[in-house]
């Protein structure tokens, strides 16, 4: 079978991206840096958002939908956020094309200009705070506990398939309480949302931390975030949770009466993943063969390929037990098919299947029959076994649970074989070259040192992970007094 | 109880605005029509979206997710098709703000102008079957059966809280065939779901048919409709279904190789429903005391409310009485809500709840529990029965069931009543002006015709409905020979 995909350790890069593009997930588009996500990749990024869509109606949240559009003014009202919003932007001038007179298609009708831009959402902090502004007057209205499902822009020069697109899906929540703890409290507890679903649906380890003031969402006090390693050893921030504090209730005037007949603004969060998860995914845990799905999330769990035989009777028992199996299996809540398409030869189906990254694959033949055994081979270790028709539905229902746990276990391994604590500025630079990951080391707490280490390094702070160790140091790089480590890594 | 609707028989258009904004299902925004969908119409689209989800799978489809942006050279490559959508369109000329040097918050950086501009999809035929060049080849690759869920933007004029917004939520079926037949087959199949969805589900009779050339959708061969009548007598377009022939493949250029090794053009389907839908559900069954919701579709189905006792011992009771339901009614699969709030008196909830138009209501207090029974109010005929307690959950979902059959018979006798056949202009025009409904009227298939009357009478042809009886007749504008009735109706 000839290699379809570039080896990882030739150029990891190149492995991504035939790996996304040729395993179904995305495609590039006609309109620079706008993907086509598949239904591959599409099937993936649903069953993400059900999960998560679950979890956040048990903590009592509600969908909404607001606006695409965003007055260019709304981004200006709140200071900090317009430092980090208003740059790059999709930007809606006109609301109407016409036929060339010169017959060279349509143009720009110039007479239909709007008066004021509109701007398309790189998030609807503004147009949603400007939304509860109507909505919140008395304490009675608290929390409002809102969560959206969206596409969003934002102008990038550099992207990468899901891992940094142009327009991308997401959710964004949006909450508003009545004080300072109790939105301290959702920012957190949205936080845990995402790293339970990392750790649980994804197989994905993540670092809970909180980020330093230069790597803080633009109008927030304080972002959380969760924090994965890839196979190269670069991390990527899987998902952020902001305490806004009043900021946008002061900037679109949002206050509350509360209890005692006071009046005070409102305290707000915001938290977000996207279809950047469906990148981290890929990057933890596929191979040189093509994707590794854990069960919990693949579209497809369980794929049956019967081996045809030329005598008819024995052709027949293939047929009648690879359909039992297929209703055994349904019957167990299994996502399973039956690939029994006589025009493709068995070993293209399993190199198929292995490169769209199907958990588990059951091979089935006359002889198998005879033996009374399936071969059952999983994704992740490419182990084959050869199991007993007799409790064959009960031994994958088994290894898809396995398969699950060991995904995580061999990603958390190797995250803990990748974090590495570093007291030396030569040892920092040199562990960043030659075994990249994370590197734990005392920092002196200023936005100086952080920037010069991410000029001279590439590595930025991802985070400080929540529940620190609190230690006595130094510096890794100024050599200044420091109270504990931080997380430092080179980043997606 | 003050009365918060317009009634319907002095305002309709002020009932529906009213009963909109006030039940939660939306809200104006910020952008110029725009609407925010309010956590109560997000879920009611949310379980519309599910269920006709589970019907495009059903019948073989897969979701994707194309671009937001298309570039304006592809309007213009399907001739009709740019005469029908280019015209009211948001178009994207930039991709940055900066600061305004005067200090007057973001202005657009007149440096980051678009080489090409990007419009905002009003419908993505264009850049998916740009995309569809790519992916088809052979007559392997076919039939291409894709949906996907979107927002879209018509730069509409007037518009009207989920009838007519710039922006909506809906999806697009996009399927790509080998034969003309085949594609013929997918656009029926697909009208005929979106029909049982609608009878089914939100218990709206729709009338099958299909649109005459001046309403037909650009670049389409032939557009199929369902259409339904709202209380008003008017009539809503509540989906559609296009045969393309081979125009768009024929303006992207997509051929495939046949099994005889010949090339050809693809053929093609596109099919919609949106939010519109929403606004159609209020129309055709809400009263003026609020929403009144198909059970199928309600967010809540069941609402109890206890009455609190004085007596401990007799409250402890309706605690009991009240959770046990609760519990058993979950166990049934019932959406169902405990409301036990102490701080709004039971009539307050009564009236709150019918604005919702929760289905069911149940009240339970003490002496209900003496006699072994409960109060249980449907909302779509407002009756009232005491119910034994011994067999009350069933007895619910029996009833839940009953609303869901009246609903769907009471609007179709409405129908059946307000559709009319009528022979001469005069009794048409009175027929429009004094019971409005559906006019089953011959035509004698002129665009000139059609045109006529619409101006006269804003009636215009709803369909040809499907399996219509061919009857000799003449035209009740122009007096000409017609071979068949077809449907008329001012329309939303």
């Amino acid at each position: 079978m000839a290699k379809i995909l570039t080896n990882r350790a030739d150029d990891y890069s190149q492995w991504y991206n035939d790996l996304v593009l040729k395993s179904g997930l995305a495609d590039y588009s006609a309109v620079k840096g706008c993907m086509v996500i598949k239904p591959h990749g599409y099937a993936l990024w649903e069953h993400m958002r059900d999960e998560l869509d679950k979890r956040f109606k048990e903590t009592g949240h509600q969908n909404a939908y607001f606006p695409l559009f965003i007055p260019k003014s709304f981004l200006s009202k709140e200071a900090a956020h317009v430092e980090g919003f208003a740059k790059e932007c999709a930007v809606v001038t006109h609301y109407r094309l016409k036929n060339d007179p010169n017959g060279g298609g349509v143009i720009v009708d110039p007479e239909a200009k709007l008066e004021e831009e509109l701007i398309v959402r790189p998030t609807s902090e503004t147009i949603i705070w400007n939304t509860y502004k109507d909505w919140i007057q008395s304490y009675r209205d608290l929390p409002l506990l809102i969560n959206q499902w969206a596409n969003v822009v934002r102008w990038e020069m550099r992207t990468r398939l899901f891992l940094r697109t142009t327009e991308f899906l997401w959710q964004e929540g949006h909450t508003a309480h009545a004080t300072r703890e109790e939105a301290i409290a959702e920012t957190k507890q949205m936080l845990e949302v995402y790293a339970t679903f990392a750790e649980e649906f994804m197989a994905l380890p993540v670092v809970r931390g909180v980020k330093t003031a230069n790597e803080r969402f633009a109008g927030a006090e304080d972002t959380y975030c969760i924090e994965a390693l890839m196979q190269d050893g670069k991390a990527l921030q899987a998902g952020t949770s902001h305490f806004l504090g009043q900021n946008f209730a002061k900037a679109f005037d949002v206050k509350f009466q509360d209890k005692s007949n006071n009046y005070d603004y409102v305290w707000a969060t915001s938290w977000g993943v996207s279809t950047r998860l469906v990148g981290a995914l890929v990057m933890a845990h596929s191979d040189d063969d093509g994707l590794i799905l854990p069960p919990k999330l693949a579209p497809l769990q369980v794929v049956i390929v019967p081996m045809f035989a030329k005598d008819p009777e024995a052709q027949a028992k293939v047929t009648q037990v690879t359909q039992d199996l297929l209703k055994t299996l349904k019957g167990h809540n299994v996502r399973v098919k039956l690939d029994d398409d006589e025009n493709t030869r068995p070993g293209w189906k399993f190199a198929e299947y292995e490169l769209k990254g199907v958990p588990v694959r059951v091979a089935l033949g006359a002889r198998d029959i005879a033996n009374n055994v399936a071969e059952v081979a999983r994704r992740d270790t490419k182990e084959k076994s050869s199991v007993s028709l007799d409790n064959l539905a009960d031994y994958i229902v088994q290894l898809l649970d396995d398969i699950q746990k060991n995904m995580f276990q061999r990603a958390l391994n190797f995250r803990t074989e990748h974090t590495v604590k570093v007291d030396t500025w030569d040892e920092f630079v040199k562990i960043l070259d030659e075994t990249p990951g994370f590197v734990s080391a005392h920092w002196d707490g200023t936005s100086e040192t952080e920037e010069k280490i991410k000029e001279l390094t590439k590595a930025t702070i991802r985070c400080i992970p929540l529940n620190n160790e609190l230690e006595e140091g130094v510096c890794v790089y100024s050599g200044k007094a420091s109270g504990q480590r931080v997380l430092f890594a080179r980043a997606y």
